[in-house]
C-alpha cells in the first residue's frame, strides 16, 4: 500500500516528506493507521547514523499508537477500529526460548526493529512509526485499552516499558526502595511507573532544582547527588536503581546507596561506563545490570496496568514539520518530558 | 596468654618470629591451638601494607585450622580436643538484620576481621592465624568434620567460602553452567565447589596449557578466551561465571558469554574495573556483580559439604619460616594452588 511519511536521506539531512509502499498485509497482518509517534532519544541517533548502521531513507519512530484499518484474514484478536500499538519490534522468531517465555525482546535469532530491522520474509528494510499507517504482524500489535488517552499514550510503548520491565524484573513493590538516575523521557516514566507499582520513589539529581519536578511526578523525595552529607546517609537505602542517564557516565557516587544485593539497572546508556570500583561491589554484594525494552506480553501488562491507575506519560505534542527542531531541543534536554507527533498534521506537512 | 607468631613490623620488613599476648578467654570464648594456617594473598596486601591501612607489627593469616585446648564457661558448642577453623572474621554486631541472617560479613556495622580488626570490648588490633594460639569467641568458631584432613582443610575458610558463597548465591547446581575465571587459591576452590555442587564447569584461561589442570580439578571443560572462534560459539552459554582475577582486568570479552539473566561475579580483585561496555548488559539482561566472603552459618555448611563429597584445597605445606620465600612465589603464581603453614614448625623457627 501506497502510504507517506517523513524520512532522512542521509546522516546530514533533516527529515523531510517521503512517499512509499508498505507491504500488502499478510494473513497474520494488522494494518495500523498511526495517530500519534513518540520521538525517542534512538529517533535522533538512527537518522544521524550515530551507531554507524543506518540504512537511508530512514524513518524512525517506535512509540507508535493508532486505529486499525484491514485485518489479514487468520488475524483473530483484533477488529477494524481497535486502538492499537506498536512499540520497538515488529518480529522475532516465535520459536526460541526467550520467545515461548514472551520475551520476544531477547529472541536467540535478534528481534526485528520496528526502523532499523529487515522483515524475516521479505528482508525488507523496516521504516518506523513517523509516517502514516504500518503493517505489523498481529502478535507484535498491543491493544490499547480504552480508558488510555491515546495521544498520550504513545511513550509508553519505548520509555515506558524500558522502565516498567526492569521495575518487574526486579520485583519493585510495597516495601522496595526504588531510585531513579535522569528525569528524561525514561527517568519520568521510571518515577510514575514504580509509584504506581507502590514502591518508595526517590529522584537522583545532582542539582536540588529538580524537587519540584520530582514531587509533581509522585517521588516520595529527591536526593542531590553533589551533596557529600545527604549521600552518605543515605547509603544501603535502595534495593533498585534505574539508571536512565544515556551517556557515559560514572557509577561509583551512586553504588554505594545500594543495600545488600541490590541492583543498579542501567537502561539509558549503549557504550562504555566510567571504570567503576569493585569496592562496593565485593564488600556489600551489589550488581550492576542492564536492561532492554520487555516482551509482549510485558508491554500488554504494562499498558492495562497504566490504564487502571490513569498513569500516562507527560507529552509535548508537535507536528510533523516541527520534528526536526524538536531533535534539536531533544538533544539540549529541553523536554518535558516527551515529544508526541499528532499524525493527522502530516496530511499538511 | 603469652604466645608466638610470625610478624611484620613495617611495610618493607619481612615476617620473623614475634612473641605477643592473646586476651585471657572471655566467658564466650574459645582457645584454640592452630595447626594449620593456609596463605592468602590478601596476607601478602596486609604485610606489605597496599591498601594503606596496616597497623603494624602485623599478622597475617585467616585460613585457620587447629583444636580447641581452652574454653570460656559459657561456651556450648565446643569442647577441649575438638578440631575447630577460624575464617576472616572473628566478630559482628550479632543484632542487625544482617547478622540475625546468618550474614555476618555484611554486618551493618562491619565485621572484626581476624587481623587489621579491632577487637569490640578492648579495642585492641586484632592479629591473625600465623601464630601458634588464638582466641575468638564461639560464635565465629567454625567445626572442622571429623572426616576432613585438617592439614588441607586450612585454605576452605578463604578460598572456599570466598567461592561457595556466590556459587550458593547464584543457586549453581545440576542443570547451572558455571564458568570459573583464573585458577589460582580461588578459582581451583571455584571449580571444586562447583562440580562438587553439580554444575557444569568450564575453566576459562587465556592458553590451553591449563587444559590438564582444569581437567584434573574435575572441570568438564576448557574455553581459551584468546580463541575468538570458541569464544564466539560459547555466547550465551553461561549462568555464572565466577571471577577469581586479582587484578585489574577487561570484562568485556567474558559478558557476551552469559546468558539473558546470567551474572560475572567477581571475587578477586578490589580496585577499579577497566570500561565495561553496557552493551552485552543492556542486549543480554546481563548483571556484574561482587561477592565477599560467607557468612558462619553457610562457611559450616561448605565445611561439612565438603566432608560429605571428600573436597580438599590442593595445598603446598611449607615451615613457618619459609613464609617470606612463599610470598615472593605467591606474587609470580608459583603455587599449586594454595600454602598452607605447618605451624608445628613454629616451635623450631
Amino acid at each position: 500500500m501506497k502510504t507517506r511519511g517523513f524520512a532522512c536521506t542521509s546522516a546530514r539531512a533533516p527529515l523531510a516528506p517521503f512517499s512509499f509502499e508498505r507491504r500488502a498485509p499478510r494473513a497474520d497482518d494488522v494494518v495500523m493507521e498511526i495517530l500519534y509517534c513518540g520521538v525517542c532519544h534512538s529517533d535522533l541517533h538512527w537518522s544521524r547514523n550515530d551507531w554507524g548502521w543506518t540504512v537511508f531513507p530512514a524513518i524512525p519512530g517506535h512509540e507508535i499508537v493508532g486505529r486499525v484499518i484491514e485485518i489479514g484474514f487468520k488475524v483473530k484478536k483484533y477488529r477494524i477500529g481497535d486502538h492499537v500499538a506498536v512499540g520497538c519490534m515488529v518480529d522475532s522468531c516465535q520459536q526460541c526460548d526467550q520467545c515461548l517465555k514472551g520475551e520476544e525482546q531477547l529472541c536467540r535469532e535478534g528481534n526485528t526493529g520496528t526502523y532499523g530491522g529487515f522483515d524475516r520474509f521479505t528482508k525488507e528494510h523496516t521504516l518506523g512509526g513517523y509516517s502514516k499507517h504500518i503493517v505489523v504482524r498481529e502478535e507484535f500489535v498491543l491493544r490499547v485499552p480504552e480508558k488510555l488517552d491515546l495521544a498520550r499514550a504513545a511513550p509508553l510503548l519505548c520509555a515506558g516499558i524500558t522502565t516498567w520491565s526492569p521495575l518487574k524484573t526486579w520485583k519493585a513493590g510495597p516495601g522496595s526502595r526504588v531510585g531513579v538516575i535522569g528525569l528524561g523521557g525514561l527517568g519520568h516514566m521510571a518515577v510514575k511507573l514504580a509509584v504506581g507499582l507502590g514502591a518508595h520513589v526517590t529522584v537522583l539529581s545532582r542539582t536540588p532544582d529538580k524537587a519540584a519536578d520530582a514531587q509533581a511526578l509522585g517521588a516520595h523525595a529527591l536526593l542531590v547527588s553533589s551533596d557529600a552529607d545527604a549521600m552518605a546517609k543515605a547509603a544501603n537505602g535502595f534495593d533498585l536503581i534505574i539508571d536512565t542517564v544515556p551517556v557515559k557516565h560514572d557509577l561509583n557516587p551512586y553504588m554505594p546507596l545500594l543495600d545488600v544485593d541490590g541492583t543498579l539497572v542501567i537502561v539509558g546508556q549503549i557504550g562504555p561506563l566510567a571504570e567503576p570500583s569493585t569496592v562496593p561491589l565485593v564488600l556489600g554484594r551489589r550488581r550492576i545490570a542492564g536492561s532492554p525494552i520487555g516482551g509482549i506480553r510485558e508491554t500488554q501488562e504494562m499498558l492495562d496496568f497504566c490504564a487502571e491507575k490513569n498513569i500516562l506519560p507527560e507529552c509535548e505534542m508537535i507536528r510533523m514539520d516541527e520534528i526536526n527542531h524538536a531533535f534539536e531541543r531533544m538533544e539540549k534536554s529541553d523536554v518535558r518530558y516527551r515529544f508526541v507527533i499528532d499524525m493527522a498534521s502530516l496530511e499538511v506537512a
